[in-house]
């Protein structure tokens, strides 16, 4: 399959581990007028993409790991809460969210490592409640891609607070074009 | 103006002095696998991102505010060359242009400091090459913004490396369908 074939779980895991300190350099120490930003109405400022991987740690990638390893296609994904970060933990400064995000992470990838996964394991299958059969591959490429499309909507979300200050340069700035694609 | 009110300097610089650690986060120590993918034809690698970063400090923010302090709007900018990594410290490691950015961003945020900027010179006014009249507050939040943008195309081409492994996941990995938008 060519998931399984492309996937590379030590580089997955190199990257995973690294997200913890690009957060920090990122976002600790923020003057505090811009931590609670965000891009208008109910978007997420960087306190609130914080809580949401927080909120996967703790109910999304592991525990979905462990059900595909533990029952197979027989019991489907609890269903990921998207906003939880807005019922949990959310009087946590980013800096106290951090800490958490990267407490939490370290934990999961010792927990991880701890399964020694052999590339036949990489192919078992569970079942997501939306779209049914996936592999324990993609599964683990979505929470370092996950990462990614979070780190990628950061980026996003700091810079919209320029989008007027650049002037014409707006134009030559991509960031400031993207709508976001729905993360 | 819009644009001068709205901007604060001091935060601006806080964004622009954390981004060499946030790229080291990153990138420094990627496997090698890695650090060449791009996102297919003549589009940009992670080690090409940080070498126009680098090309960004050398000739482009910095020399351009002196000469908007110099010179006003008498002498325009000269223009930026966007493929100057391609040609300038092209043999160099990710981790030794990570080193240059670091250490050519700390130099020019010291000159910038020295400057002693008053809110009046932030809207002194320079020539763009290409859209005419702009303002030292401009330049600078552009400059600030222009970190973000190259974070969200390093977000991008790092992710792209899993556009298959993720199977089904793709739809609701917003960083996936990012088109670039030109940056």
């Amino acid at each position: 399959m060519a998931d399984t074939t492309e996937f590379n779980l030590n580089d997955a895991v190199a990257l995973l581990a690294r997200t913890p300190a690009t957060l920090n350099a990122l976002l600790r120490g923020l003057p505090d007028a811009v931590v609670p930003t965000n891009e208008g109405g109910e978007s997420w400022s960087p306190c609130d993409i914080v809580g949401h991987l927080i909120a996967g740690e703790r109910t999304d990638w592991m525990p979905r790991a462990r059900t595909i390893l533990d029952f197979g296609e027989s019991r489907p994904f609890e269903p990921f809460d998207r906003l939880a970060q807005f019922k949990e933990s959310k009087d946590q400064s980013i800096d106290q969210r951090l800490d958490e995000f990267a407490r939490l992470r370290e934990l999961n990838l010792a927990a991880l490592q701890a399964l020694k996964l052999q590339p036949e394991d990489l192919q078992r299958r569970g079942t997501h409640p939306a779209f049914g059969a996936v592999t324990l591959s993609q599964l683990l490429a979505t929470w370092a891609t996950h990462d990614l499309t979070h780190l990628h909507q950061l980026s996003r979300v700091m810079a919209y607070q320029y989008r007027d200050a650049v002037g014409p340069w707006s134009a030559y700035l991509g960031v400031l074009q993207c709508t976001g694609h729905g993360g």
